[in-house]
């Protein structure tokens, strides 16, 4: 690919969607970020004042360590860091990202971060729900009640954060240039698919 | 494709998912099917008696034409057949198309229909509501208002019909096997790309 791009993969629990990332970033030869990296990006780079600012004002989450200093990691270990703050850092960074270069980012809903970025390319995978338990148990080695209530959890959580940040809901079909089935095209298969619609978004 | 294979298509109004399927029609050399063809095809077909009984049992919705014979096509252009009698009809007739060889089927929740057939791939065709809008205006030659509502009214209706007959969520991207946003892809993208996933699902 000549042009700079960013996909942007949302997915369901056990669909997939890492794995998915990881072979398109291997085939096209860029990063892959999901929310541990780009937690670390935040981190690396420092935060722009104002986030602190914003984060100081919410009493409700926000306690001086002692020192006087905020440390990033820290706050975000101990939960000081409200959802509206963090997910402000966190889009910061994404679009931080996405100008460096071409890259996959995994979740956050980085669809909407870069909403307005040219070369944006939203996908979604999907898996029936018995494929992803089992997907889940064999990687984790729980039992398959567990698994199941870690996925549906897991869901209701996502869909309900990405709906709150986004105004679009989550695993709806039109909320994302291209959605894909993972047990029906197999992981190399989304990857072929993928790289046909690049091929159409970005001639 | 040396295989024989069935595309399911349901789109949001306006979204283009005809188009598509008459692209795709061309490009692999199979018919296309659309409600009216269905129709027309379970009318040319005969019907099966027992379709005949059920209908009968409807009292609310069948009343002795004078001839006492049955005619199709008035049964249904005056309303004498209930939506589930309907809807039998047509799933009897999709299987058969089915069964006769490769095709392509719009709507009429065919990716349910033939749910147990091996060789479906089932697409699901959105875009922008504004885009849709503009497309419904430009063909209809109405006023955006009317056009608005027209899509709007148009979705619930499909949105209702699909939930009650499948079991499934209507535009939710885990009920299809692809779904592509046609304004970023363009019609003959969208194909391409459906190609592509062909070639992973029947490889």
């Amino acid at each position: 690919m000549d042009k700079r791009f960013v996909i942007t993969i949302g997915r369901q629990l056990g669909a997939g969607g890492r794995a998915l990332a990881e072979e398109l970033g291997r085939r096209l030869g860029v990063p892959v970020y999901n929310r541990e990296l780009i937690t670390e990006a935040a981190r690396q780079s420092g935060l722009k004042s104002e986030l602190f600012e914003r984060a100081d004002e919410d009493e409700n989450h926000l306690t001086p360590l002692g020192t006087g200093i905020w440390s990033f990691g820290s706050m975000i270990n101990s939960g000081y860091l409200n959802n509206d703050t963090l997910f402000a850092i966190q889009s910061e960074t994404i679009e931080r990202l996405a100008e460096e270069g071409s890259c996959i980012i995994v979740g956050r809903c980085a669809d909407y971060v870069l909403r307005e970025h040219e070369g944006v390319m939203s996908l979604f995978v999907t898996a029936p729900l018995e494929d992803r338990i089992k997907r889940i148990c064999s990687s984790c080695g729980e039992g398959e009640k567990e698994c199941r209530q870690r996925v549906e959890q897991t869901e209701r959580k996502r869909a309900s954060y990405y709906n709150y940040y986004t105004f679009k809901t989550w695993g709806a079909a039109e909320s994302y240039d291209l959605c894909l089935n993972s047990s029906v095209l197999g992981i190399e298969g989304c990857a072929d698919v993928v790289e046909a619609a690049l091929k159409q978004k970005f001639k």
